[in-house]
């Protein structure tokens, strides 16, 4: 196993926090007193979706790229990575191509674009993202920047973790549960391990949309399971079709379980963000919260961390969220 | 003249920020790549937006109410400094009867009742809301909390401006201009008195809505200035006759001028803040940052602060502003 294979540790997680001091945003801790009343418990926000990019992404494409001695990379994308990447390697002055579904929301390819990426569309049905960015990588010298199964993507990711737990503690408090979105699993498994090691006792859960519960499913099975390819949801941010290697590793034996939301649930959550927390958050974004506000727990605690993890989201159907319109 | 006749000190502030301490939110200063580009300066945002019943508002009405005697309050508002009256009543255990104009938008009137205020509604043509406050403080004995022309109100805003001034100093910078919005002038005055104390050298711009620059008329005139009884704007929050008496006495002395922004200017920085910052903004919480993206003034400066007032706003008028569609 190389280094690259092998699940980063805390340490890691301390070696990415320095890498991005000064380049990621340390995003605010927020509360609200309506969310806390619907919840039945007191609910800490960790706003990554006001990072750079608007996503969490950009943690772990910044600590990648910075370790990479090519002057090119590629990756693949539904967007959020693809966004991180591109900004990532534009500070770093490294050339970026990324490869992206041509059904992908059309404000993430323009943003992907407008940070200076060449972007390849491909046909989610017919083509393996995978193979394109393999190829491209081998006919160009570009390193491939995997969305999540890189211990140095997962580690960037923790970095969210280790500043909530920094501020959680400034608040003179400890969270006994952790909500946080789940797709291919990076941001839970980095932050996981950043929680697990400031508050041992923590109860830390994967939020998934329903019909893609790969990571429920897994965590139940004991080994990786896969979604169904026709499954679906408005969380494009989250549609991945299993765990990955490396963060399954860690959330295996790291996580409480795994809830999931429906679509209703999310755009519920979208609007109670919109209206309750003035903040802007895409599907995938919002799921944790939608797990909060539907009680998906009989909370045995009295505090929990919840990542609101995105906010690119088509405006479009953040409008009929918001005004109780379907899109 | 009774000290509640006087303006503020500087020292006002750093009392109102003692009684504020734990109460008011420590609202973010944010920093946007994309808007620094739009703007041709660097751009240091004070999100008040995520302040506490969604407005600055509450800084104020905290800290007058909490150094009021009687145990109820009265207040006349468009809305937003009746969710700060409101809200801070409450935790005051103090009861709140509310003032408002029938037409202010449903959320701000749910809102004020979801405090547990007592709403009385007034036909803005036809009644004076300053009449029907004076006669319900005089019948039950509950102390009257205007808007903005009280020293107590405009040191409570003046917090915003003590924590901008904070934060800017972390960030090892200072800004040459600050930008804020302006209705009856109580958050410019506080900021301003805030702002001048840490920055000296600052250039402090009022902005207001195009047809309700009553501030920039009575700046260039050198007294308060009347706006047209029929003019309007999109900015319910900033919608006043004529500046504050104290307020004025503040901004005269310490404002370097006021610009104005039209209602699609407004729409524009509402889209942009959805977009790019990821933030809700109403209208009268949009329009210095719509000053910005204007470019409003030839900046003489390279770092601008610019406070987002407020995001109590319609569903439908802000889905219509980030789709692109006249509401």
């Amino acid at each position: 196993m190389s280094a690259i294979e092998r699940p980063p540790k805390f340490a890691d997680i301390e070696g990415a926090a320095e890498r991005l001091r000064g380049m990621a945003v340390r995003t605010p801790l927020l509360e609200s007193e309506a969310l806390n009343q619907r919840a039945g418990v007191r609910v800490l926000l960790k706003a990554e979706c006001l990072q750079r990019t608007g996503t969490f992404k950009f943690r772990g494409a910044y600590n990648a790229i910075s370790q990479v001695e090519a002057s090119a990379v590629v990756a693949y994308s539904s967007g959020n990575h693809a966004q991180g990447v591109a900004a990532a390697a534009k500070l770093l002055n490294k050339r970026a191509t990324i490869v992206m579904p041509a059904d992908a929301p059309a404000i993430k390819i323009e943003n992907t674009r407008a940070y200076g990426a060449e972007v390849r569309l491909y046909d989610r049905q017919r083509e393996s993202r995978e193979e394109i960015g393999a190829e491209i990588a081998a006919r160009t010298g570009a390193a491939l920047i995997r969305p999540y199964d890189d211990p140095r993507i997962i580690a960037g990711q923790g970095t969210a973790g280790l500043e909530l737990a920094e501020q959680v503690r400034e608040l003179g408090t400890a969270p006994d549960l952790a909500l946080v979105p789940c797709g291919g699993g990076g941001l839970i498994a980095g932050c996981a391990l950043a929680l697990i090691e400031a508050f041992p006792g923590i109860a830390i859960y994967a939020v998934e949309p329903a019909g893609l519960d790969d990571t429920r499913r897994s965590l139940e099975a004991g080994h990786r399971q896969v979604n169904a390819p026709e499954a679906t949801s408005i969380c494009d941010a989250l549609l991945v079709p299993t765990p990955g290697e490396l963060t399954f590793a860690i959330n295996r034996r790291l996580l409480a379980g795994s809830l999931t939301v429906s679509d209703d649930e999310v755009r519920g959550a979208i609007a109670f963000a919109f209206r309750q927390l003035k903040l802007v958050l895409e599907p995938g974004g919002a799921v944790a919260l939608a797990a909060v506000l539907s009680r998906k727990l009989s909370w045995s605690g009295r505090t929990a961390a919840v990542v609101l993890s995105g906010a690119n989201v088509d405006p479009v159907l953040f409008a009929a969220a918001i005004t109780g319109c379907s899109a």
